[in-house]
């Protein structure tokens, strides 16, 4: 039990965990001086300690209890019950982290038949007094008492009283009711208090404070915030705390007033004070909606001595906190009252200027600031975004059609097509385009390079469309079911509207929202500056502070930060944002250009050695040139490339038709390559013939793929570019693959290096990504020069769980919380994180300076670069729009260290 | 350098690893007195440490040779190249395990165009001496000086030379050569040998040595032997010895000889001395097939004193040996030498009956018997078999079609079907049936109890169709990649022969064999004793041998034993084998029973709870009788029930005719129904929604299984039979999952406990088949009473690899030896079963009597077992026809340890 009130509190701001937040910052508001209404916190202990003990409170907090009423009486001069001065008092719940909205409040306890007398009285208005007494009677048999609706489509119990009065004596509207009137209302609400719950409403305001308090601890595990926990991964076992805290109004007619203050912009981080107000009004009314709050610039002309108090309430905070502030504050009368305070909710973009702004100011240090941004947040800043009051209208006319997943951050418009053909031909044409597909392969490449968007109606947040997306720093949303794509009739169905090829659809990436129609997007400005280059850095704010901040980042990182890039302008993207090298160079999304892609199929059906090494010959200039384009691009940088991994069936037609165009091509009869198809397929392809198994089984493929990189880097470096290749062999589980792979790579860069004359610093090394290569991995590491953990397969294979195929499950999976994070976004640490762990021991048993890294999808998530940090990781790999993030959040994964 | 003659030698039999089995055999034979012609032997220390020196010999061994052959000359009383007396030698190799035909021999060594002369003289034959040394000086040239042919399908040069020289005197056959011919086809090979290699043919019986010495070293690593040490798993880094031994000949007349005998019958294992022999001839003679050796008995008529001077030898080996010998002699002028012995190879029946008998003759101990039996070869005790006569001629008609995988052991034949329905059809008819499919699925099953026998064109050991026929201890050759089966032709095709619907064929599931046509089968005794319950266990020797052997292992092994069984029959046989309890009872097969699987079908497209409930319902009661049939015939052993694991769209139909089928039956828009199978549709089904991911999702199922379970316990111990079910959730690798899964299973026992008032002693457990699961097994095992290890799927997630699709490149695996053995066969120490040991680590730490099994294939496996026994295991289990091999060589465990 810690009380506050009069300059003086038991409690200070370092105590949310057991006060809360509310609870910690009205005890540091009381310390600072500010205007907070005395009263007293119950701590989170005492929640957990209620539940622990089957839902009964502690034997020693009656007294405690009873001694902050007392103190608090004296303080404030009032007393419980009381027929000259009652106290009366609100209780509301107040956890470690907000959660607005979830848990119970109850408002004016301590009135009853006697002390709503004083306060009608007092207050001057008999009107107000009755029904706040109405309310609190309400609210009291409702939340404490349980006299609530039975079953969901059943009226609610008040509120058919309520509406039973109003008819009988012929109003519309609450406000219309008398004194008289509420009078009968509190009558006949005590009444169906008593049939309901068997007992009276309590007039005893000390049983009111019980009840309440129970309430609010109950109220911790009611639907609504089990369900925003979840969501906000906030621990269960927290519970809350209570404050119990002495009522001020601020609607006792014209000098009073209510409202909420930010103490910055909280959507631009602009340092402005921003905020609104109600005059004549509680603090529910402010978010009810019912009135429309005004901005808080004219409360100065309104109450320009409120107005002034506010400003210097906000400069305290400010000053007090070091964070943004987002306040709740109450004027009884011209006095100010502050209720709440807290570190306020911003965007990815107002996080940066207030954490870069605030350094400026003093008023902290950089890495304070670099904790302040969430390091998710930053795909925000780089993200284009659709126009704000656009949206708004699009929304309002109905045009909203359907969600899916979030999955490439950013807003777009665009142009429906079902097939990377039309995609390609349309954006020939200039126009925007959006790919709508059922899923998305490898052969979607090309009409996914060319599309403004993308828009799956089936995968996951990992789904190929979500990974090529990320990777592009495209737009796209992916899995929304509502969708239904037919593809012959060339239309896409939602809901009862058609969309016909051509047709507009928009979508937001961020929050998974699709759009009939155009809404207006626009490029954020960072990336205008790094990327396009379009605008000049010193034209930018947003920029500056955003370079700011990653300098301060890669000052404190230990991480390196490379990026999975294929092509030279993802790389050159990526080396934009920050990336010190590529991580993953997907070789096999090289085979799908142009013609290429015919001698990829006629190597895939060549029946002998002879006629596999022709096709070969024709691809490796292809690979060659691919090379030469990324070195140049990298220039210098390391660049790690993965030899042919996808299974080989992923390359060829599965249509009877298109199987017949390329028997055609090929001069194969059509049966003998359709025979050829159904011979590569595969039961579960995930783990059948791919990786290092097609090197093993051709290790011509690995020899042509060695060839086209030794040589490339030979002729780059002969223009005086140093080339550093590390050639990395994927799905290794044995020893022995790697070793037999080694030679072929090591064979061929003899030969190269040999027949130019160029010496080529180049490493083998491996994939981690099946659990027994982790297991042994000490053995592997007498080849291997390097791991990278390729953490989409260890996830798969360590879990036995298929990332295409989880969808079916994995959401009930996070609703029974089987699983805390989804493992394909953020590495699940007991499992796949000790495969990892057990292959660094063992890696670097073997080898003491074997470099390590990452390359799934894990290397853009914080958390998994935190644990990266945590394990030891020479670097981390991502998509390139995802390496502002890696940085920032390497450099938080040290200071978190550093705090710890 | 180890000598040998005279009745003293440097070795002895325990030298193997040194001298070879050859050379530590020939010194201890020469030590007990057995007629050996003297030698010498370089140990494989002097091999390896060539290989190890680039093929260089190392720097003393000249000198040391020198004194042996020094040593040689003065017992012999020969001398090398005397034109008197002169000294001829065998040069042979001599590995660790014999390879038999693997490398190079040379006979005769020290012939030149001297001691021909004398050879002639002193055998009286000079055509023999001329052959003599026409056959070394071209095994001379082809093996030490390298001339061969050159290329595939070039002529061999001394060949070429021989038929030339033939057709110039106009002889057919080589022995109607004359010495004067012999002579002058000498003198053409000494040309020959200059003109290819360079050199004249050495005529320095000394140089002859050193020559062949190293031929026979290089011979260890020719394709041949490289080739049998893969398949035998010899490793290569053993080398070989090499044997210098003094020359005998069985070829100087009628009063000579030689032979190869066992001491025992190796085919029967019956004590008899067996074996055959040539007059006048040499050992390759007898093992090139030119001549048809006769049978030893006929010996004792043509030459009494040396076949009962053999009969004295038999009884010293097996006194001496203690096991059945395999030995080589020679008859030179009725002096009888022995030129080899080793362990005789034998049957799996013979191994037994020698086993057993030896005891019975105190040779040998109990547990040294139940080492002499390798407990895989127990299968053949247990298999019918092919008449040998019949599958003789079979084969000599030109009926051996194909071969595939040795997947179900045993011998049948039976009439060609293509699905399940026309199996059951026929055999209901009496028929005997053949099930032909290109693989097998669930949906086979019934078609698989009805056949005799499964062929398959595709899958390897461990595919569905051989994971069943050996559960089911059914015949099955799969993987005969030559068939080509043509479903809607119903015929099957396979080179240039079609094999009609109804026509018949026979299958050899201990060999791989594929035949046209009928061969005869006959049960084994021990399955007729035992199984068949149709023959006296008096009446059979076999089964009582069989039996002695199995009451000794039992006596030994600490592993429990028991059985994967899905019905009460299976679960009688496997009890008939010893099982001791079932440890994998997998529910899904009880789904596919007559009426049950629509009931199956229409669980599977509820679109509501309710209606799934409404389905469950109807499959309750199956379930239920399915468990009593269980138990009853499980007679208080423990059963473990695996709750429903394989994904749903396996119990639905994939064709759209059957679709519409069921659409009908189950009254459904086919549109929709087909839509669901499609959703059910996955990309890596083993990764997909399965196991106890149903359970999660529809906990109404294992609800119904377990309420399955209770009743049926409830009901049988009511009729007084011990019930103890184990209850067994798959596929987990959270720990909630189980918990989640656990609470279903102990509300539902807990209502059928109250309701029956039946107290039931149950477990549960969980399967460990994925990496994760071993990872947190510390957690899972706060909740499971057991861990049963699912090695096939623990197997499929741990290596990344699909069993299904490993055909395309474990083959090639095996040959670049990546993998030493079969991952699905055995289980793969390093990498599965380091993820056992850490499971086992994890769970016994959070509890310290966790129950352990193991329920994947591997169960039945020795090596497997071995491991299970060190790791610590409490139990294995297998299909039932494994259950006696799995005694012995968990017997056999115990044993190598205690011998270790």
């Amino acid at each position: 039990m810690y009380f506050f009130g009069a300059g003086r509190a038991d409690g200070n701001a370092k105590l949310k965990t057991l006060l809360g937040g509310k609870g910690a910052n009205l005890a540091e508001m009381t310390r600072i001086g500010l205007p907070v209404p005395p009263g007293f916190t119950i701590t989170t202990e005492v929640c957990t300690g209620y539940y622990a003990n089957k839902r009964r409170l502690p034997a020693g907090l009656k007294g405690e209890a009873d001694r902050a009423v007392t103190r608090l009486q004296k303080l404030t001069g009032k007393r419980f019950g009381d027929a000259a001065n009652p106290l009366l008092v609100s209780v509301r719940s107040g956890a470690r982290e907000s959660m607005p909205g979830m848990m119970d409040t109850i408002l004016n306890l301590g009135l009853n038949d006697k002390t709503v007398e004083v306060l009608a009285r007092r207050s001057g208005s008999p009107r107000f007094a009755w029904d706040s007494y109405r309310r609190f009677v309400q609210m009291y048999g409702d939340v404490v008492m349980g006299v609530q609706a039975n079953g969901k489509d059943a009226h609610e119990p008040f509120e058919e009283v309520l509406e039973g009065l109003k008819r009988e004596v012929g109003v519309e509207r609450d406000s219309d009711l008398t004194p008289g009137n509420l009078q009968e209302l509190i009558r006949r609400y005590k009444q169906l208090i008593q049939r309901h719950a068997g007992r009276a409403f309590p007039q005893d305001p000390v049983t009111q404070m019980w009840g309440a308090i129970e309430a609010v601890f109950n109220s911790w595990n009611n639907d609504r915030a089990i369900v925003y926990r979840r969501k906000y991964k906030i621990p269960h076992e927290w519970g809350t705390a209570v404050n119990v805290q002495t009522m001020v109004f601020g609607n006792l007619g014209n000098t009073s007033g209510t409202g909420v203050a930010f103490t910055r912009d909280p959507a631009s981080g602009e340092k402005v004070f921003y905020g609104e107000y109600l005059i004549n009004a509680q603090g529910e009314d402010v978010v009810a909606g019912i009135r429309t709050p005004r901005p808080l610039q004219e409360l100065k002309k309104e109450m320009p001595k409120a107005h002034a108090e506010l400003e210097q309430i906000r400069r305290t905070l400010e000053k007090h906190f070091r964070d943004m502030q987002d306040f709740e504050f109450t004027i009884e009368d011209n006095r100010v009252y502050m209720l709440q305070t807290r570190n306020g909710k911003r965007t990815g973009l107002a996080a940066v200027r207030i954490a870069v702004e605030m350094v400026g100011e003093k008023l902290i240090d950089r890495k304070t600031a670099l904790m302040r941004v969430p390091a998710d947040s930053l795909s925000s800043v780089l993200a284009p975004v659709f126009d704000r009051n656009d949206r708004k209208a699009a929304e309002a006319a109905g045009r909203l059609l359907c969600k899916g997943l979030p999955a490439g951050p950013g807003a777009a418009s665009g142009k429906v097509v079902f097939n990377a053909e039309d995609a390609v031909a349309l954006a020939h044409r200039g126009d925007p385009v959006l790919l709508v597909r059922v899923e998305t392969t490898p052969e979607d490449l090309r009409g996914m390079i060319a599309a403004q968007g993308i828009l799956t109606a089936r995968g996951g947040v990992s789904s190929h469309a979500a990974l090529v997306a990320r990777q592009m720093g495209k737009v796209c949303v992916c899995g929304a079911q509502d969708l239904h794509v037919d593809y012959s009739a060339r239309v896409v169905r939602v809901k009862g509207k058609t969309i016909r090829e051509g047709e507009f659809l928009s979508i937001d990436g961020t929050v998974g929202e699709v759009f009939e129609g155009q809404v207006q997007t626009a490029p954020s400005e960072v990336v205008q500056v790094l990327v396009k280059k379009n605008l000049n850095s010193r034209k930018s704010r947003a920029y500056r502070q955003f370079a700011s901040l990653m300098g301060w980042a890669d000052q404190v990182r230990k991480l390196g930060v490379r990026t999975n890039a294929d092509q030279p302008d993802q790389a050159q993207t990526a080396i934009a944002f920050g990336a010190e090298g590529i991580g993953l160079c997907r070789t096999e999304h090289m085979f799908f250009g142009g013609s290429r892609i015919d001698a990829v199929r006629e190597m895939i059906v060549a029946e002998t050695p002879e006629a596999r090494a022709a096709a070969l010959k024709k691809l490796l200039p292809f690979q060659r040139e691919d090379f030469i384009g990324l070195f140049k691009a990298m220039r210098g940088r390391p660049v790690t490339i993965r030899t042919l991994d996808p299974p080989l069936h992923e390359f060829l037609p599965q249509e009877s038709e298109q199987i017949r165009d390329l028997a055609d091509k090929l001069r194969l009869p059509y049966e003998k390559l359709s025979a050829r198809i159904h011979q590569l397929h595969e039961a579960n392809p995930m783990l059948g013939h791919r990786g290092c198994r097609l090197g093993i089984v051709y290790p011509e493929i690995t020899e042509m793929q060695a060839r086209a990189i030794f040589e490339a880097a030979a002729q780059v470096q002969k223009s005086g570019v140093r080339v550093r290749p590390e050639i990395m062999i994927p799905l290794v589980a044995f020893e022995k693959e790697l070793q037999l792979q080694s030679e072929v790579v090591h064979r061929t860069a003899e030969a190269v290096q040999k027949k130019t004359g160029q010496k080529i610093a180049y490493l083998i090394g491996t994939m981690i990504e099946v659990p027994r290569a982790a297991l042994v991995a000490e053995g592997i590491a007498q080849t291997a020069q390097f791991f990278s953990f390729g953490t989409n397969d260890l996830t798969q294979t360590g879990l036995g769980m298929s990332r295409d195929d989880s969808g079916s499950f994995l959401p009930v999976y996070a609703e029974r919380e089987i699983v805390k994070v989804n493992p394909f976004a953020s590495i699940d640490q007991p499992g796949v994180g000790r495969l990892i762990e057990l292959a660094i021991a063992g890696g670097r048993k073997r080898r003491r300076d074997l470099k390590l890294g990452i390359c799934g999808e894990h290397g853009g998530d914080p958390d998994s670069i935190d644990f990266c940090h945590r394990a030891g990781l020479s670097y981390v790999s991502c998509s390139p729009y995802r390496v502002p993030i890696a940085r920032l959040a390497a450099a938080q994964a040290v200071l978190r260290r550093e705090n710890a």
